[in-house]
């Protein structure tokens, strides 16, 4: 899936196991008031076929981890820090949106695949740990893959996929 | 995944195995132009734990199969009938655009969880018959999954998310 | 299973996931009047890991895809032109024949691992395209295995499996 | 696959991860000349999910295990007693025929789902164990599936699919 | 493997994916100055079939997570206060101790099925979050299992494993 | 998972798929009174992907095949010869120790991942066959890998997790 190539058992070293830095608040000045830490097998080789990974993400005040989706893993978060509004919407026909207020301690889970957001509902930062069940689970952020792609998606097909003029979808390439 | 229970082999007939209609063309008068059609376990229960399943797709003149993922599938898709732009967007932090025309004969895959979408580009009717590697694959329709859920999800967020003024996304609510 | 590379995700093309030609049909001039059609990873890289492929399988007149088994593929097919008789025979004890007789539009699955055929029985062509759920399904044709395979297997041991003299066996091995 | 329930994990007993009589020579009086007892998920059902199965073969003097395939396992054998001709045919299109003269002690594999035999060519009996990579690995044996499966496969495409008279799958059919 | 059964997807809750409490300090009054919090599908019912769990962990001063397997997950664990000692063995032959000193915000793997300890190096309390990849992970602690199973594993076996004399064994079996 | 290349399929050999000597006694004359000789994909290069690897164990009069782990597999041993004590122990909480004294001819199962041992209860020679669900299954020793693990493990660490002196720790690290 990802071409990494796996090291001679006997050559691993304690190194290849770690990774630094978890606790460095990351960089929310942002469109989106949020920045993800991710810590999966670019950071720590020796997570190739293990199946998991973990990631940090800072939410400045109403900061929001966007609608984004993981093709290949669910995601397990706890809080840390502050509150947070989190949700997933099911997949068709029912798109049933499951939401809860979840505070310091507390743990929410996102199944695989679907698309989710998390967004910090106080007035001061707040933090999470959340691990994912690939050591690749790969994010594709809704917002920017489909207003944002390289190159973009023809115009007339978004404007028929969200059902508006073609001005809005203009709007809304120039975002992103 | 979908609690649908196994039956004693000694007992499966030929019609646990068997689907009839997949030539009749799907009735396309809706907003998008287009009407897929599957054959899944739901349809067919012989095919539960035996990871795979077919659907035809019709379009409509300029009907899209609106932008979506499958959670739990590769696509490969052929052409029936008529000429199609399709595409996908590879995940963060590249989002490219990967698009080709295809017409009759032709074969395209749409890798699993990624965004992807057909347009038909003829002025007559188009047809596709795909397969995706799952009993059970599961469809998240974009537009219908971010501002048609029930409930809503918030609309502060969605603003965030897009980079619009809340209106956009009230006009947008309106339309799922 | 194959020994295929995985290219950079960063460098994967559109022609990566495509494939021309599904509309053509095969020469059925052959013992059996039959051919198959395959589209899989060898015919499209970028499928390698993801699970699918696709055939389509051209009859003539009372033609057959003769008794075969996909070592790692369960198989769905969808009739697109004629009528087939199509069967698989389930695992000892049983042995169970499932049959049936399917038209355009019909669908039928195959179960991994299991003997199956179809056999036009129409005085017009048969087409079919069937999905398999793998990349890289693998193919055994029962007689061709047995009778022809390089070097031949031993005409006792034949006889004896088959139950019949060896001059049978021998008019059996000139023939694959 | 095999729609059988897992037992509560604090309710287990040593019975359900046993099983007795792999020493007893199984019956080889019958047209092949050979026996297999199986110990799978019916025997022992605590290897249900766990992915590993055992058999005893006998042989009688020039005795075989026909033609056969597991569609859900590799087998691994070794020679406890007697010398056995081993052999596997690989898939299309080589059908390359791999075979080997094996002794007490050695060790052969077969690898999934490829249709292999193993026959006795010595004057004295001869014994084998051998493991499967399922607790369910399923047994197609080629001829008792093509000729003798219930009901009958029509004659024309038994002939058609091994180039014979209709006369001489008759004379097969009476066989299984 | 647990035999929990899959809820109704039209029927989950919230609170089918939420838990609390995992800020809360576990009580390490113990005799190994440890506490695990697990969170896995006991816990949170939406996890099963997903693959991912999370824990606590709190440790007094000097306190240890035992030498301990996990038999179907890969950890991932980071520091969220103090100061820690980790390590894990590899297989036989080498038996190779990768260790290190790993603290607030650092991140460090224990790979599927391999024996791993954590020790509290510091003189304050420390905690430290991890993610198992399997909702069911299940916990094998070496001592525990080994000296204080039910009933007792023979004392002559013991003592030929651990190359000590019976009364060794018995001082430890009186521990556990 | 072990970084072994594949073959081109069109080039193996009846010799990459055989292994001889699974018939020699080994040499018992250790501190256990054990030898187990492996059969995996080391031994037989075209085991690599197929899931399953097979050994022979030998036991002097009381000698046992220590306490151990599989972190990849699931066992299933067959007595060729002899009486054994079998056991293994269930992961916590309950830890419960499964046993059952097996004779010539039984058949008993160690699921994946439990630690499990075999001792030979008789006065003269046993010998098994088992088999793993595995190309490599990998073996953790207990002992060795607690007491004999290059470099140690910390005495202090030891000396909590099995709640005796140090003196004891010191003692069980010179044996191993």
């Amino acid at each position: 899936m990802n071409g990494m190539a796996c090291k001679n058992p006997a050559m691993v070293q304690a190194s290849d196991f770690a990774f630094s830095g978890l606790h460095i608040p990351g960089n929310t000045s942002n469109a989106v008031g949020s920045r993800v830490t991710p810590v999966a097998v670019t950071q720590i080789p020796g997570l190739n076929t293990l199946g998991i990974s973990m990631v940090r993400i800072d939410y400045a005040p109403w900061g929001i981890n966007s609608l984004h989706t993981h093709p290949r893993a669910t995601e397990i978060l706890t809080v840390i820090e502050g509150s947070l509004e989190v949700g997933f919407v099911t997949s068709n026909p029912e798109n049933r949106h499951i939401t809860k207020i979840i505070k310091k301690g507390d743990v929410f889970v996102f199944p695989v695949g679907l698309i989710h957001y998390q967004r910090n509902i106080g007035y001061g930062n707040a933090v999470a740990i959340a691990a994912l069940s690939s050591q690749n689970p790969g994010v594709i952020t809704i917002a920017n893959t489909i207003f944002g792609s390289k190159p973009d998606i023809n115009t007339d097909l978004l404007a028929k996929a969200f059902q508006v003029d073609k001005s809005v979808v203009w709007q809304l390439q120039t975002k992103f």
